[in-house]
């Protein structure tokens, strides 16, 4: 089979993490039998570097021609870095929203799994860990509060702010299809997330919702209040099957549930449209105070070349082996510095690769 | 000195929780010679049963002829309550937020404290909780996209909900006001919360806070992005002192941060306008499950009647009396069924109030 991915190494550690993650596509590539072909393309940093905006268009025609981009991370230090001198629309972070949307890559998955190996780095307590949790969000990524209309004015000499959330029904009902249709094929348990003791917005999710479950008699659905949910997380992760939910709720409970698990170097996420197209990158940042230094963690990057692998190219023999090689080199203790415990071995961002590329 | 204390018994375990909490104020006032005049009003769903709505003009008007107001808590089960059947706006929740803005409620503050004795019951690992930690939410409570405009209208034949976020200057000048105010008496440190790198009401809140901080020169100032303080709260919770951020994303992190604490049942908090007078209530919710059985915990309460006794009447020497009794009965080991462990004492809500009113 022939693969087009394009890449973005994006700022920071992305190119690092990303250059493990070809090596071990290559290696997937060579031993199955496919070919693969990569173009590049800027976006953030890297990209305001060079064009002087985050993102431009003809990096969005180049990824666009590709069946599925696999990004690293993007974004600097926000402090210290000129880019955020900037306007916020010409922002590394400007360049991310503006390939969601014109990629209409409205369902963001993010799973967020406790590794058996990794149980130790659990910020929670033995008794609440040990049962382990498996669960992922199911985030709408081009609505809501991200693009509604905004605008900054000047009434009476007062400064006013205004964001709009907003939702259509059709734009609810296709993340909600996405959920179920995921959840059928793992514990059959969807957790709609909304405010809709508050929000128009969120009882118009909660109604479609309920439309749409009602072609899924085999998955239970469930609706909790965003603030329930940001307690539930820490309290007891592991009810969670599917959490489903609109844009900024799943910012913000996603990130909550990937420091949950303790090793946000090893969560992966896909962010799909309504085709097999998908673009697909680390949960985590781009880390720039330990960028080129080859100790970032590059697995949460390989794991989003296994789903990438999985979603986009239906190839889930291969994705398999992918997450096979992860396991293995999490069994034999290998561990990059995010992640070491003590009795493992300490690998570089490179070795990590390496040892995933020959565990193939 | 005459205190004049408006109650809202409220829904489910409300009326047990303010009648302990009753108990203690009147054995304070006893001991420090002072009297106090108690009016009681309905609202939520108590409201609803009598009058047909949340909360009446009347009672309003009787909340604000106190000085203080203490509340239980209101609500009931949302699948099964019949208050659930009407409309949004008529359901016991629309009296909060309906007496919020009547009382110009603007700033919400929740402590979120790991107690000593209570440790076990924390959530997270030894290493995390052993240094303790305690931090105050500082909640902007009248604006955002709880009171922006909203509206659910079709549009050829399609569903779309709208709701508003707008935050002028001046509602984020006077909460950024109390957060730097009572920071100055804590530890010195104010935590921004907002989603700078997406919303222009992030970003007005930013500048306005930066304005503000640049009064108090002894307080540190840093500014975090809501999907990173979801995670830090649980990696790190000592890092905090005061954390200060708008409506809807004070009501996901102060949940988040109570839980934390893994005693939900004994967090106070309080809503303040820009006089003395305030509204007391608990952290917890009406946990209609266990109404009426006499086994809640009064502890929340009581220590929100103490948070009174410090913001409206100045009497510090009567809230540390509160503060004290309850940190000694949990010396003594007695615990209600909520925060029982091993070797304690189990008592009831009536037991634990009679406690807390001999140690007075
Ligand atoms: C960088 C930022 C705009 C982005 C978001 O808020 O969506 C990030 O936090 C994420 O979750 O991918
Ligand atoms: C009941 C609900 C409307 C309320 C809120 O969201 O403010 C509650 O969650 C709270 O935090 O006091």
């Amino acid at each position: 089979m022939e693969l087009k991915i394009t890449c973005i190494p994006g700022d920071g550690i992305g190119p690092e993490i990303v250059r493990e993650a070809r090596k071990v596509l290559d290696s997937v590539a060579k031993s199955y039998g496919h070919r693969i072909q990569y173009t590049d393309i800027l976006m953030g940093g890297a990209s305001i570097d060079v064009h002087g905006i985050p993102l431009t268009e003809e990096a969005v025609e180049t990824a666009k021609a590709a069946d599925a981009v696999l990004m690293g991370s993007i974004g600097g230090d926000t402090t210290t870095s000129p880019w955020y001198k900037l306007p916020p629309n010409l922002r590394p972070e400007a360049g991310l929203l503006a390939i969601r949307k014109a990629l209409n890559l409205f369902a963001n998955l993010r799973p967020a799994i406790l590794y058996e190996e990794l149980a130790k780095a659990c910020p929670l307590r033995e008794e609440i860990s040990a049962q382990g949790f498996d669960m992922l969000i199911m985030r709408e990524l081009t609505g809501g509060l991200y693009f509604g209309d905004r605008k900054t004015i000047e009434e009476n000499g007062i400064r006013k702010a205004t964001d709009t959330l907003v939702y259509d029904e059709n734009e609810i009902r296709r993340i909600a299809i996405k959920g179920f249709d995921i959840a059928k094929k793992r514990s059959k348990k969807v957790t709609s997330v909304d405010k809709a003791n508050v929000l128009d917005s969120s009882r118009l999710w909660r109604s479609v919702v309920e439309e749409v479950a009602k072609n899924y008699p085999d998955v239970t659905l469930e609706h909790m209040l965003v603030d329930n949910c940001a307690m539930q997380l820490v309290k007891d992760p592991a009810q969670f099957d599917v959490i489903l939910t609109e844009n900024m709720f799943g910012d913000i409970l996603s990130d909550e549930a990937s420091m949950v698990t303790g090793s946000i170097g090893m969560l992966a996420s896909a962010s799909l449209n309504d085709t097999k197209f998908g673009l697909y990158e680390p949960s985590h940042g781009s880390a720039p105070d330990i960028a080129g230094k080859d100790i970032a963690n590059p697995i949460a990057t390989v794991l989003s070349a296994a789903m990438m692998l999985r979603f986009t190219f239906d190839l889930d023999k291969e994705a398999d082996a992918v997450e096979a090689a992860v396991k293995h080199v999490l069994k034999e203790g290998y561990r990059t510095a995010d992640i070491m415990s003590e009795g493992c071995k300490k690998v570089s961002c490179t070795q990590m690769g390496n040892l995933l590329v020959e565990r193939i």
